[in-house]
């Protein structure tokens, strides 16, 4: 049954181009713990379809009785996820930029909402919207690599994170940290992260679903009913703050984005990720 | 006279089993320090009785001139408070649930409302309602020893933390620190809690009450005036959210603790404690 | 144009006494990067004039097309302001407690609400006013000396910072930090304040305008429109909650200075400043 997080009334965007290939999802039904691997080459971009996929996925786990706990990972190598696809932004027509939003709010809703325990075990870059999923879970684990970075960079795009971007990060890293790093958006090393608080743990790479493994243990440990309910109590006002303002936060969206100022940024950004190919 | 902070027309809860015994009050007339000891053996458990009597005693030192702060420790070894008294919440009527509920919430009003300068010398273990009462006061000295633990760990009985001590919590440890440790229930040992900014000050035991005399003499050094306004300015709005939803808080209690499925986890709770000793 | 942080409708305070020589301000129209230099012997107080000077300032650079960013620093030595200057709060008449406290106002919306980047250069001590000074802006540089402290102060004199100070140095460090740190009216050393968060960054005193250009550097090179919707998003719910309760803030300050007893503390304090000389 969907737990008392689960916003009531979430219909699932509608989903035309539905596939089951983008996310690899495995259940130990032994242990109640889900593995959702990300395998959408060449980064993870979270497009409509994958969006999609994610929320569908998250949904199924979350109405699972087997299902206790998710592990959230990469199945690419060097990248956790690099954020909302930009190709979806970019030369589509309102109503395409309505239906991605709505998407994008959907998975957040449903990951940062969601009453399993959720672990994210970052294997790579988590720019954006990749940094978001990874605020969303319960936990936050990091390959060490000072390579890896992570932050919501979209300020450096000429873009801005979403109010509900925001106050997940102001979740996690607290109001100075994140107003700082927001404005000037930061992609912080793994250690850097660390020290900030953006995530809980480093370890090294062979390590790392060893580790998700072991705090996804500690986590089941506790009745699920008395940590769902706090869970709830922590993150409540978040989620309610976005399904009060959910229209309006669409509309905002796609005015921004469909501005021509806005549209010559982006293209000038996906030319530039094509040169550097 | 009653200070600022106090929200007005608190009567005390009705108090039919008065009894003056479980907590020793000492005032210092010429510095204007009160002492606090609880001396409830074995574990200075927060029962009915108990917290009537820790409410009257903050009252009458609240109303009297000659007095300007409070120390409060325990006078039994290892352990400072074990929270709620369990007995109190199982197998007991749904009157005496509220009678119970309503006491809780009367104590922390006057604690964290208190115009008195507050400092907790936590001289042992502090699980549950014993770390609210040390996270209500201004300033927490804690012995170092890495055996005597400090959290509120309701989750880990299969019960949960009301939001006010929730909101008691975030306000000391902030968002995230508060979103991990109320799920999983955590225990941190004294130096842990130190990194936390659960307590501010570890120092050795023999040190305890010397460094809270300096402590509180710090605080002293302050004009009472500014001091409390000030104090009201940040606890206010976390007050007045208890005030504003009293009743519906006790029926929230009253609902759940009587739930067969919570009597049941506290009956065996309390099998297992008997079993210990 | 205004900058989408500045509140609407917001006239500058009349401005009787208008003079131009308490803060040097130059513009680097080549970078954009207006320098502010306090310089109104002996110690920089926000007088009436000092503050009308200070908003007069902050305007135009803001309605200057060619200026995108501040660095606000002291051209005395040793200090780089004592804050609100007390005269102007002593031995007056209600109608200029009006004025002064406006204007107090009038210079934390302007610069808390600035779409430049603002950078604050602490060459000095920094106490009450002053800390808020610093704390409004995007970045805190101070030089590394310990005896330079900064801090909300206002309790040590027998007054209280409101509660837009107060909102802002939450902002900053926290609640915690905030709530001991305003109740005793704290005045903390550089290498503390920076171990708070309260100061984002020491140097040596000779390197401190260099890094103030650096950093200043590195925040312009974020696109102005995306960086100031951000930091709209993060201050606009502090900055409203002034203007919303502006008439009420200054009725209750000119009602508390005005009291006799606080007019004695404040002339008491100003006998000992005196003396000091």
């Amino acid at each position: 049954p969907p737990g008392p997080l689960q916003p009531p009334g979430l219909p699932l965007a509608p989903c035309r181009s539905f596939s089951n290939n983008k996310i690899q999802v495995e259940l130990d039904e032994s242990s109640g713990v889900a593995t959702m691997k990300f395998k959408s080459p060449p980064v993870n971009s979270l497009s409509l379809e994958f969006l999609t996929e994610f929320s569908i996925g998250l949904e199924k786990l979350q109405n699972n009785r087997a299902c206790r706990g998710v592990i959230i990972t990469s199945a690419l190598p060097k990248i956790f996820s690099s954020g909302l696809d930009i190709s979806e932004m970019c030369g589509k027509s309102m109503e395409h930029y309505t239906e991605f939003w709505r998407a994008v709010q959907e998975m957040w809703l449903r990951l940062y909402g969601s009453s399993l325990v959720t672990v994210a075990a970052i294997n790579g870059a988590s720019p954006a919207g990749g940094c978001l999923v990874a605020l969303s879970c319960d936990y936050r684990i990091m390959v060490e690599n000072p390579k890896f970075s992570i932050g919501l960079n979209e300020t450096q795009l000429g873009i801005t994170a979403p109010f509900w971007f925001k106050d997940t990060f102001v979740n996690v890293v607290g109001h100075r940290t994140a107003e700082r790093s927001l404005q000037l958006g930061s992609l912080h090393t793994a250690p850097e992260a660390h020290r900030l608080g953006l995530v809980d743990e480093l370890v090294p790479e062979e390590k790392l679903m060893e580790k998700a493994a072991a705090v996804m243990a500690q986590w089941l440990a506790i009745p699920d009913h008395a940590r769902q309910i706090t869970k709830t109590m922590m993150r409540k006002a978040t989620l309610d703050h976005l399904v009060a303002h959910r229209e309006e936060d669409i509309k905002h969206f796609t005015t921004f984005i469909s501005k021509e100022s806005i549209q010559k940024s982006l293209r000038m950004y996906m030319e530039m990720l094509k040169k550097r190919k």
